[in-house]
């Protein structure tokens, strides 16, 4: 694909981007003061901009995507992690801890949430600003609760556009947590660069509700409530699992999966996994998969995206929806194959 | 949905078909015979029509499908056994017992396979006759090697084809065996009535290369190669699977999966297979999961060749490949989203 130099297709459209911005200025005089705010490093104008993005208001997804694509350049210089395990393991403990570490070492973290059961519930369980009592007053820290929609799909976007907001707006730290409900886990991991599950000692795999694909998709498994009688039982733990571990084959990644220890609620073991993650980090970055990763990332999102639209706006159409039914009737009936359905169906 | 009482939408479909295969004599006179052919049970013309639906030709694949549609009604009267297992585990000695167990008893049985790893090979090593020495030759019995594709979704495709023919001819057994490769099992699963996993004593799952979901799927796990030194062993095994088993949530079809012993080559243990799934299918039909199963998977295989069509149909568009390059382009130089990129696609 050839281009001019100098003047690329991208620039052309960042400067359309912009007079959009001015443009709507007109009307929302408060766009461009957002985007100056987020760049700032402003809370409040952050927190206005997710919303946006939240919103179902077709007015207000065009004003987000005009702020995500004037906070695109001033994105991705954070580390992502991905955090999973089952409800009761101490996610929260464990993020409030993890996060005032993190704080106290000079990072800005954001903390955010792939929760699809918040579709269903109307009211997210996860990221639940009440249950990280310090890390919420931490000025260096942000919490937002995951975002609800129709599907896991649109609570992805969402949650993947916030993370270009919180970027551009200087959060160094991207921290995503989700629960083991569906394929949210698999959905977390195609958008982070490190994926973390917590687990508890003694409990077997299948009583924590953990499938299999999550601990190969995992590069650090960590114990959490390794303390008082349990410190045993979690040594044993980490034995198994690092020996477990060594069975999967090599990531592309190249990185050996580590097994930690700690306690979050006593603030035990919290820098062995920041050490880990930094380890993780300085070996991908030096061998190229860092950044390859977050590309193959990106494409993965464009093709699910298209994907998405393609079937909900051929499902949709009220002659689809009416033949589907009949052709459903007619495989109910024996009289057709589903391929020759579907044929049907694509040539209406 | 309203439809005329007495003569159903079905009925005119089906004579439509049936004037077609009419147009088709003039220029090919053998459909009508072939059809006629297979519904007697003749494997010559089985043979031929499994060979147009595995043909490229445009024409072939036409033909095949009236063939496919007038033998239709005659389908479905069978039972459909997925078989997998990782290559060593003794497959090719399983189904041949298996199968000449089932001969014995009366019953006709087809032998397929879905195989991605030919479309690469150009010649697949799944349903291979001549590891199948005893059963090839036995009248009552069909064996033929996996379809070759671009795609697991052609070669599935051409697999529950096939079946429609075999059954058509008169097989009231249906074996598809698969090797686990990438997703197989899971389409294979999506096809037939009973999944049996066949595994080896001794090894852990991740030394066998099986994959935690597919023991989630099998109705069976039969240990083979349960003789000699290995029958101590076996025992301790299928005490533990059993165990395992147990921790899994309640299947759709309310069956308890169970575990057995085998030794295929000294053809020991296969009479208890069978038992095994003449008792799930007893089940299954008096609890009406049978028949539900096959309308589900008849649904799945509706909606996932309009998926994947539109798909092809979408990314296949010249205009669409090129703009997808200068997106991805765009993407990898942060100057937009996977989502507004996916946008620019869909609004070409």
């Amino acid at each position: 694909m050839k281009e001019k130099k100098g003047v690329s297709s991208s620039e052309i459209t960042d400067s359309s981007a912009i007079s959009k911005i001015k443009d709507k200025r007109k009307s929302q005089p408060n766009v461009q003061h957002l985007v100056d705010d987020i760049l700032k490093g402003n809370i409040t104008a952050l927190s206005r901009a997710i919303t946006l993005i939240e919103s179902k208001n077709l007015k207000h997804s065009e004003t987000a995507h005009t702020i995500i694509k004037a906070c695109l350049p001033h994105a991705n210089n954070s580390e992502r992690i991905g955090i999973t395990g089952v409800p009761g393991v101490g996610k929260s403990t464990f993020i409030e801890a993890f996060g005032k570490h993190l704080t106290q070492l000079g990072k800005k973290v954001a903390v955010l949430a792939v929760d699809p059961s918040s579709t269903i519930t109307k009211g997210s369980i996860l990221g639940d600003k009440t249950r990280m009592e310090d890390l919420v007053k931490d000025e260096n820290a942000f919490i937002r609760p995951s975002a609800s929609g129709n599907s896991l799909g649109g609570v992805a976007r969402k949650t993947r556009e916030t993370i270009i907001l919180c970027e551009a707006a200087g959060f160094d730290t991207i921290i995503i947590e989700t629960v083991g409900v569906g394929q949210s886990e698999t959905t977390v991991h195609s958008m982070v660069d490190f994926f973390l599950l917590l687990k508890l000692a003694g409990a077997g795999d299948e009583l924590q509700g953990i499938k299999r694909g999550i601990i190969e998709m995992a590069d650090a498994i960590v114990i959490n409530k390794a303390d008082g009688d349990n410190i045993k039982r979690a040594k044993l733990a980490k034995v198994e699992f690092s020996r477990a571990l060594h069975l999967y084959p090599e990531k592309a990644s190249q990185w050996q999966p580590k097994v930690s220890l700690c306690s979050a609620l006593h603030n035990e073991g919290i820098a062995d996994v920041w050490k880990i993650i930094c380890d993780y980090t300085k070996i991908t970055q030096e061998n190229g998969f860092f950044k390859r990763n977050r590309k193959e990332q990106n494409k993965f999102w464009l093709l699910q995206t298209i994907e998405d639209n393609l079937k909900s706006d051929f499902f949709n159409q009220p002659k689809v929806k009416k033949e589907l039914q009949k052709q459903l009737q007619q495989i109910e009936n024996g009289k057709t194959t589903p391929f020759a359905a579907a044929e049907t169906l694509l040539n209406l």
